[in-house]
Order: structure tokens, then sequence, then C-alpha cells
């Protein structure tokens, strides 16, 4: 009964990246006008870091031509930096007139956010400026607008011990003046580990504001470690593939571990492995947004505030899943992350659950699937690429660390 | 007995405006060998604007000889901008060695804040750099500098009502996972009612972040508004002479009362009158620098964040006290800030009472000191600049409002 109330255009922010890409196929493929806007900067970081995707990804205008030969669907492009050319973005915004923005363009590796000084003042300058730009463009366009923002669960930290972090507010009892109890629901106190993920929990401020100034409609998906290349539409042809990333700044943990597996390199796990963290698969993670776009705040709502995430491991055990599935080893190196060795982290996702998500969840039939990607493509990999150069503090010495815990 | 730790340099970012100028003078007067970084932003505001300080203050160059002439002290003095230029910042770091850092260097008004998208993001683009490029730069020398930070009240919003404003962090209980009840205490919730002063809520979790990350020594000044003009130094030589803004994006509430009084203008309060806020002395203000310049927070520390002010009013009650003492009558207009039209605030002063502070209370004897500015300089008051042109929501129109509430 909601159907006539479906946005029909949706401009996305950053479509040509890991999550991006796969998120403008699924909703083109659903009868959605896809505009996507970036400014590639993802691949330049391939080209400094002197970095591939182990998949052979193509050029966006390939991937353009490839997706409408195969679905019958053009989707537009404007090449725009959307942190830097606020005009650009206004006028793009003005001429489309999107019914949803749905925002992925933000620097999204924690241990590049902290390798240098340059890198922690990019990282904080271009995602924050990107989401204040689009939330100024969208009250200057005066347009009725819902924003779609993927954050991260790492805005929660992960020193939740005796906690259940729930769907962005937290209650709590606080004293009154004369001394009576107070009930109040608050933004979840933050706790980022990284300057990548405190720029999240910036942008989680800068929704609060808007929202209660200007009463724009935000929904901010805290999405945990994606897992997985391949969605349904992303396989339909080779031109359309996904990114593959194994090394140590952008490559997720999963991914890295079967990546080095199908190498024949050990296993590698910071520490005692024992941080647990959430995990979603990157099918599913197109799923949320399409829920999310099919499930927008109404006028007046605070911030929506969803986890986007099916499951939670710990970390060795997914090194002992990966290595029972390969034979791998397992190789303990120290951990160049400021972060507790052991955490437990009970998280709620009611709201997707009762949205319909219907999660795929992390067995050993999927592992396989990826296994296939990492052996198929293995042979491209460059096992120096696995070690992160990043450490976390000023007591720490860059280079002697072999290899950082992948972004979130 | 901790003489000995007395820290000899200090750099004062923003140290030619309205509080760095009177603090980085107090502070050179007590013995502290004092550097400014400035790149005179809140002058080529004045131009922008077409302002001007209702007193005549003199060029930067002329400031510092002529407190060279009064005081024996050299001032030295860098022009450059904090938020854009790194390297310089990094540079004047290394060179001088400062044992504290004091960081006054953003842009500090409310309604300049929400004049229009470009002010916006401006606010944000250079308060947001400017204080993480302090951090990193901090982490980048590799020097213990003591950051200390001019925050705001209203990073806590007056939405409030019940509760009293903690220094920084408030206690609250929440369940546990098992239904048991846990204690924590957190950053305090906050709530910002402008762009302007949302820039110090973003700063707020830079200083969380990096103190927690890197062990940096951060000291949070949430001030109150502040009033009056001269302090002991500003008063040795004219030339010395302190800002005094009276315009509606600039002027603070009560010197904007004043120097309508003193045009013969009718004191123009926005809504009811019946905001409470928090106040204190510029006076006061360079004192309370120097007490946390005295008592640092130990290394491993928490951020350290104390009150800024010494008493609250309603705005209505200020305004009668005006009144009372020059027969000028009261006009109540539309308020064009989204806020509510009453609100009670309680806040705690105890960290800066129990360093020593003896507040100057804001009696009538010390309004009759402003109001001889106000009679002294009334002449060049421009009546037409007493109205602000911002308005906090794209629903209000601009330009129907003739005064704004004035920053904090």
């Amino acid at each position: 009964m909601r159907k006539e109330l479906q946005p029909r255009k949706i401009i996305v922010l950053g479509g040509d990246g890991f999550c991006g890409w796969p998120t403008s196929l699924h909703l083109s493929g659903l009868g959605y006008q896809i505009v996507i806007v970036d400014n590639l900067s993802r691949r330049q970081i391939d080209e400094e870091c002197q970095m591939n995707s182990l998949t052979p990804i193509q050029p966006i205008g390939v991937r353009l031509d490839a997706w409408e030969e195969v679905s019958g669907q053009r989707i537009a492009y404007y090449p725009l930096n959307v942190a830097e050319d606020y005009e650009g973005l206004l006028e793009v915004i003005r001429q489309e007139a999107p019914e949803v923005i749905i925002h992925f363009a933000e620097q999204r590796s924690a241990p590049y956010s902290m390798k240098s000084s340059r890198l922690k003042r990019y990282t904080v300058d271009n995602n924050i400026n990107a989401t204040h730009n689009v939330l100024c463009a969208i009250v200057e366009s005066g347009m009725d607008i819902h924003l779609i923002h993927l954050g991260t669960m790492g805005v929660y930290g992960y020193g939740t011990a005796g906690m259940e972090i729930p769907e962005g507010y937290l209650e709590v009892e606080v004293a009154g003046v004369t001394g009576e109890r107070l009930r109040q629901e608050i933004l979840y106190p933050t706790n980022p580990e990284s300057v990548y993920h405190m720029t999240k929990s910036l942008d989680q401020l800068l929704f609060l504001y808007y929202n209660k100034n200007d009463k724009l409609r935000v929904t901010d998906l805290h999405q945990g470690i994606v897992w997985g290349t391949h969605t349904r539409e992303t396989l339909l042809d080779e031109r359309l593939i996904n990114r593959f990333d194994y090394d140590g700044d952008y490559g997720t943990v999963l991914n890295r571990f079967l990546i080095q597996a199908a190498a024949g390199h050990p296993i590698t796990v910071h520490g005692t492995g024992g941080q647990t963290r959430a995990f979603i698969h990157i099918q599913d993670t197109v799923r949320c947004v399409q829920l999310a776009v099919e499930h927008p705040p109404e006028a007046g709502d605070r911030v929506l505030i969803m986890n986007q995430m099916t499951e939670t491991h710990r970390v060795r055990d997914l090194a002992a899943l990966v290595s029972r599935l390969t034979g791998c080893e397992i190789a303990y190196v120290p951990n160049p992350r400021q972060e507790a060795a052991e955490n437990e982290f009970h998280v709620k996702n009611n709201l997707f659950l009762s949205k319909g998500l219907l999660p795929i969840t992390l067995n050993e039939g999927l592992l396989m699937e990826i296994s296939d990607i990492a052996h198929k493509y293995a042979k491209y990999a460059d096992s120096s690429k696995f070690p992160a150069m990043s450490t976390w503090t000023r007591q720490q010495q860059p280079g002697i660390l072999p290899v950082a815990e992948g972004t979130l």
C-alpha cells in the first residue's frame, strides 16, 4: 500500500565503489532510475598505493554500457567530487530531482586513515565536507529528499562489555535537579577506534543537527564488515564484476583470509584473534539499502538508525573456519590497532529483520563461493601487499607489523 | 609546588580575536612567552559584512608594538591559516616548541554560520580542519603539548529541563544484557542549536578520539556568552583596546542591548526573552584560561572539560536591567532561532571555582563600565547593522526578522 510512494529516481554518491556499485545495479534492476555521482577516488587510491582489485574491474563507462546491454537500463553518471564541488552537486540535485540520495562517497578504510598525517587529514576533510555538502545542498534545493547514509558499526566501539548494542539510540536514566530519576533516549555514546570511524561519528552529529533544524529525513545504516564479492546483478556479465580487495589497508578480514589461503600464505590473525566483529554479506548489503529506500522515515521523524549486520564472530573462529576449508595454517602476529584483545559484542538488528531481510549466513557453502573467486584470481595476487604499514599510535613503530586487520 | 612545571611558551591560535587578544596580553603580562598565530579572518569578515568593531582596534603590528612599549614583552606573530596551512602550522610548532597551545582559531558566530550555504560550509570546513590540523600536528611533532580549546556551553543545548548541566560528562544508568543496571560516565549528549555550535560538538569527538588513541592532553572550555570589553591589560593603552561587536551577527546579547540603548534604539528581545543563558565577563575568561594553563590534565587523563561561565540569566531580565539603567524601552520581536521560548538552565561550574576563580558578577557597576564604552563610541554605531539577516531554517523567510540574539 506504500507503492504509490515508491521513489523513482535515486542518486548514488560513490556509486562506483565496493558497496555503491552493486547497490546501483540492484536498484536499477528493480526499476529505479539510478544516477551515479563519483570522482573515482577509490581507483586513484589504488594507483597511489600501487594496488589493484584482485577481480578485473572495468572502467566505469564499460561497466555502464555492459549493464545497459544486460538489463536494458541506462544508469547516468556524473564525474564529480562531492566534498569539493558543492555547486556541481547542487546542480545535479536540481537537475535530476531525486526522491532519494544514497551517500557512499567517503574514504572507508580504517588502516588507510591511520597511515600518515596527510591521510588522516584527507579522510576527515573529505568525509566531513562530503556529508555536510550533501546536507546543505538538500536544504538549499528545497526538495524533500530522503538521505540514506552508509555508516559503520564502528561508531559504537567495541568496549561495550555487558551491554547490548541498540540501533543507534540508548535508553538511559539520569539524576534530575531534585534527585529524581529521569529516563531519556540518547544517541549511543560513540567510541570510534580509528580516524575513519571517527568521521562516521562526526557524520552522526551532522545528521542529528540537520534533522532537528531542517527536518531532513535521514536513514543512517550502521554496517558491519562486508564479506563476499558477487551479487545477483554483478554475476550477469564479467564486465560488471565487483571489487575484491585483499591488501592490508582495504581488504576486509574474511577476504584477506581467503586470498592468503588461496595463495598458500599463512592466515594472519592479530593478537589473540579474540576481537568479536559484526558481519554482513554484500548481497545482504544491497537488499538492506533497498529496504531502507522502501521504508523511509516520515517528515518530522528523528534520524532512523539501523544496524546493517547479520551475525557476529570472533576473528580467530573465522580463521579456524578458513583453515579447516583450505588446510592452510594460521599465524598469530602483533596487533597494530589500539584495541582490546578480547571483547564481547551483542548487537540488535531487529529493524531490518522486521522489514523482511532474510540473512545469508556465513556458512561453508558461501565461503566456498568466495574461495572460488580467490582461487580463480589468486594468480594475480601480490603477496607483498598483504601486510599493512599503518600503525595506530605514535608509540608504535611503523613497518614492523606484518598485517593489519583490514577495514570495516 | 607545581611551579617548576609551569609552561614558559604558549602558542595562541586566533590570538588577534575578541577572546584571543586579551588572553594573549594577560598571559604575556604573567611572564609567559606568547606566540600568536592568526590569519586575521575575523577582520576580513568585518570587511565582507561591511562592519567594524565599535572600538578602534589597531592593526596587529601596532597592537604588538604598543604592548612591547607598555610591558617590555615582545609577542611573536605568524600570519597563518590553521585550517589550510598544515605544513606551516607544524613548522611553527617545531620551531617554537610550546608547552601549551590555546586554540581560538574558529569562526565563532552562530548567526553568521546560518546566513547561507556558503557560510555554513565555511564554518564547518574551517573549524573542523583547524581543530583536526592542530591535533595531527601535535601528534606528528612528537611533543607533549597541552591543548586548550575554547568550546561553548552551546554544545549542551538548552532543552535540559529538569537536569543540571555537568562539566562535560554525564553519569547515566543503562540496562545490561542480563537485565542488571550498569553505571557509566559518558560525554554529555550534545544538542547544538546552530551550525557553529555543531562544529564545537564535532570538536569534542575529535578530542575524545585523539585523547584516547594518542594520549593527547586536552582541556576543553565550555564557555558561556561573554560580556564586557576591557581587561586589566587592554586598558593600559588605547592601542591595545579589544573588539566590541554590536551587530546582529557577532554582537553578544548584552553588548547589543547596551549599544542599542546608548544609540537611543529600543532594546530588541527575541520572542518572550525567556531564554536562559550562561554568562561570563571577558576578564574572567582570561583568568579561566590562565587557570587551565596552570592546571593541566596529567598524561593518560581523559579530556578535561570545564564550564567557563559564572552566572545564568533570562534574556528578558538582562533587557530589564539595561532598560532600568538607561531608561530605554524594550521591543519584543519574532525569534529567528529554532529554539524553545522558555527554558530552565542549571549549570555546574565547580571546577573553576575550586581552582580559585573569583567571578566578576553581572552587577550594575560593571554594566556601567560597558555603558561607558557604549556611550563613548556610540556615535560610530551604524544602527542598520543591529538586525541580523540570518534565519535558522528553510521554513523561515529571510529578511523579515529585525534582530538576532547574537552569538554565544
